[in-house]
């Protein structure tokens, strides 16, 4: 069966069942066209017959099973929600394109891979071409808020100068790793040396800015980065419990990409407890668009929904490793 | 030479020299990767070797012809910014399929072909398919604001209620076709009159719900228009001169598409003298997304820009004849 004409259900397997994983595996239970046929999780302790129970479906029984190989069922889509990281994250979609399974991830560093892992992908490529599926990463963000949707935008425009991005989310509004994540309830201290350890900050402004990019002919020959604490000037509640006065209430990181001796590309993205939330995107050009998504889109639920709608998407897609340019390739040409 | 692997630089033709055809032959003649090699219009008065001339470009020698078989190069990408009408437009389609040459048409008709011309569309579908070409018709509105923009923003939804889309448009900033289109100027009477004429009125909402609805799996058993004069409370001037007090400044549409017994798309669309433009999506559902274009986005550069960002996608595209559906595939799935 070829990846364009795709079985009807489409067969589904949830990879990773951490806490994106199962509420997409919710989702997919719920989602018209596909048929949740597994889950797997290297945590033993789940496996069994209880996917179902998992996600509040107990007239469900959906195995949950340590490795792919052991579904019996096969040509359809994985969702992967396991990791960031690209290596690891790239050698688990080689065993399902092996397996004869499309790919769907979660994986930040695989939205727009960097170049050092460009044997990596290349593999991931030609193994995906010769097994006839597709594989992509993507989310809200990166995957879409920063990038697909500022570059389709540009559709709109004959030429443009500059795209700046910018996120505010209110982290009292997204699960509670995401709060820690960002930093939330930390002193400065504590914030100094998480940085320094490369604990801190979102994974996926470089991967945004290198479709942003690639889509509009730009080559990035340089960016800069800052990452700094958002601090309470007065004791503030928040999701994670009270923030004193000078603790942290989350991060602001900004990111600049530089192309042909001049900045073509600036996100702006804050995480903090109580920010107001908002979505924006500006685009200098011809003609020049300056969009807002009044209290910005939630990136939990979010994530859930880009990913669950590229299933069909992907199975229906050019064998290969594609990102979002390939999916939604309409944008401003040079 | 298969669609799939498109000739570089890809030849382009623009078929129909009006206003928005001009403009579109000077966007081409200036955007990289493409080669404006002729242009063709029935106005036998503007054929012989001036293209250059009429977008001000007179270093660059290209005929225009009367007829596409007069034009020696072939494989491209055939512009056709001639009519609105599905019928024709179809059939000056069929004539570039048969020379080889994709299409990319301003034709509102043919952005969501209407039921009845299901079966012309199916014998441009099967022309194109066994020329290994694809077709399709946009625009910035029907084609992106209304329709395309909103189905992808549904991306970061798992489920949606109802599309609601309102645009302005400030009709001062506008050409004069559009402006006289728009009714400026007119008294309530002849607004009256052309309306009854069915002269009156932007072509294309029921084209963009259908491509909306289509997306979101909706199937719409009825929809409700309006079409009401904009009438100035005072003298105003206008880029078609004063109106009067009891005159009319434009017109206001709207359009109600409704399927499983309710309102699933509401559009809103205004474009009169002095108007504050914007462009507005609101989506019900989950999340809701309210998305705003401080300004709105100018419909004629917009429409130049759309058509001529989509030329190397619809030479890249699987044969056949496409909607912007399948050039954008992502979007909410129920």
């Amino acid at each position: 069966m070829s990846a364009q004409h795709p079985q009807h259900p489409l067969p589904v397997v949830s990879l990773g069942l951490g806490p994106i994983g199962l509420r997409l595996a919710s989702r997919i239970a719920a989602q018209s066209g596909v048929d949740l046929v597994a889950g797997v999780d290297v945590d033993t302790e789940r496996t069994g017959p209880d996917l179902g129970l998992l996600i509040d479906r107990p007239e469900l029984s959906i195995p949950i099973y340590a490795t792919l190989d052991q579904v019996a069922q096969t040509g359809g889509v994985v969702i992967q929600a396991t990791v960031s990281d690209s290596v690891i994250a790239a050698e688990q979609m080689l065993q399902a394109i092996a397996l004869g399974w499309n790919v769907v991830s979660t994986s930040e560093q695989l939205m727009f891979p960097a170049p050092h892992d460009a044997e990596l992908i290349a593999r991931v490529d030609a193994a995906a071409r010769a097994a006839g599926v597709s594989v992509i990463a993507s989310g809200i963000n990166p995957g879409f808020l920063m990038d697909s949707l500022p570059l389709m935008l540009t559709a709109a425009c004959v030429s443009v100068d500059h795209v700046h991005v910018k996120r505010v989310v209110d982290t009292d509004q997204r699960r509670v790793q995401l709060q820690e994540k960002a930093g939330v309830g930390l002193s400065r201290s504590e914030f100094e040396a998480r940085r320094t350890a490369g604990r801190l900050g979102h994974v996926g402004l470089r991967q945004s800015a290198g479709l942003l990019a690639a889509g509009l002919g730009w080559t990035i020959d340089e960016y800069v980065e800052t990452l700094e604490p958002v601090i309470a000037d007065r004791p503030t509640d928040t999701g994670l419990g009270k923030v004193p006065e000078g603790g942290v209430l989350g991060q602001h990181q900004t990111f600049e990409a530089h192309a042909d001796g001049r900045v073509v590309i600036t996100y702006d993205l804050e995480m903090s407890a109580g920010a107001a939330s908002v979505d924006h995107i500006h685009i200098d050009g011809d003609p020049t668009i300056s969009q807002s998504i009044t209290n910005g889109v939630n990136g939990d639920i979010g994530t859930i929904a880009v990913i669950s709608n590229l299933v069909p998407v992907v199975a229906a897609a050019p064998p290969g490793f594609l990102t979002m340019a390939d999916i939604s390739p309409l944008h401003s040409r040079r």
